[in-house]
């Protein structure tokens, strides 16, 4: 399974791509950041964030899509355009038919380092270990987004998105499977 | 010129047409609301959201999308879904080159009725009578759609977007005009 982890910013939205491997392991297959310049309108900003994510997102094909879940009572003034970088991450998997997963900040981090309440150093060194990679992942950010997409691989079974459960009838799984297989194809 | 009004939710987004008519006069195009089950998950509602918009935009035409402008210390609750909402309607338009302008709640009631503090009722008898409307608008998010595009067609010269004015290039907007023409007369 390979999921695209998406942390979602205005100025610098991080993504990363991770492959599950047999035994709870987990292998890196791409991260990244994308960013949109402050001087632009909103709008223009959004566009270049969703153009960003489109590539990412048609040059990797991901099974799922985990989106970091946005709280309006955190960080009041950059909610909005976090939140509006969320929602464009979740319509752009959406209208490839790949399903979406939320996860919060200390789910995510609980998953990479067991404790709910780690700083962002401790998330950077255990994602570069969980990866097995050479340097840590910077900025922050992208750290995050490899986080998020080890937190899903890594869910417990059963608890998959808590209240926000993808509600995929059986007929929409079916084509989003033969949609992702037909994108691997071409 | 033609405005639409996007009053973002996720449960009703609201919009509303309205062209600009000699002597500061304005006239109803189209209005309605578009609405998302909210048994489904975020990102599903979020792509119903966004088919709709596109297809109030690809019949409309419109040279300007007004969105409401989300404030995060407003209704905590419900600003998440908001956000996101008004981020694809910014993002609809930004993807066709359409100029996009933001009016706070206070803006667009003090332009319809003359007071930024006016409540529901007063919007949508004001709106009625500017659009010479036989009925009401129904539901209030129909109303305050059609109250942001009155707005923006009414806005004091000069003071267009206030700190997000659209930043385009002379380029930019010689394309942005162009790719309307060719769309009206596709």
């Amino acid at each position: 399974m390979r999921v695209l982890g998406v942390d979602p910013g205005l100025t610098r939205c991080g993504v990363g791509v991770v492959d599950s491997l047999p035994g709870r392991r987990a292998q890196l297959a791409g991260v990244g950041v994308i960013r949109s310049d402050a001087d632009l309108s909103v709008d223009l900003r959004l566009l270049r964030i969703a153009e960003g994510l489109d590539e990412w997102i048609d040059a990797h094909v991901p099974d799922v899509v985990a989106v970091e879940r946005v709280f309006a009572q955190h960080n009041v003034a950059s909610v909005t355009g976090t939140a509006q970088v969320a929602g464009i991450a979740m319509l752009a998997a959406a209208r490839r038919g790949i399903p979406v997963a939320l996860h919060t900040p200390s789910e995510v981090k609980a998953a990479v380092t067991g404790s709910g309440r780690a700083d962002k150093a401790q998330v950077t060194k255990m994602i570069s270990r969980i990866l097995r990679l050479d340097d840590p992942p910077r900025p922050a950010d992208a750290a995050d987004a490899l986080a998020l997409a080890v937190c899903h691989l890594w869910r417990p079974a059963g608890a998959l998105q808590g209240g926000e459960r993808h509600e995929l009838t059986p007929a929409q799984r079916a084509w989003a499977a033969a949609e992702t297989a037909a994108r691997r194809k071409g």
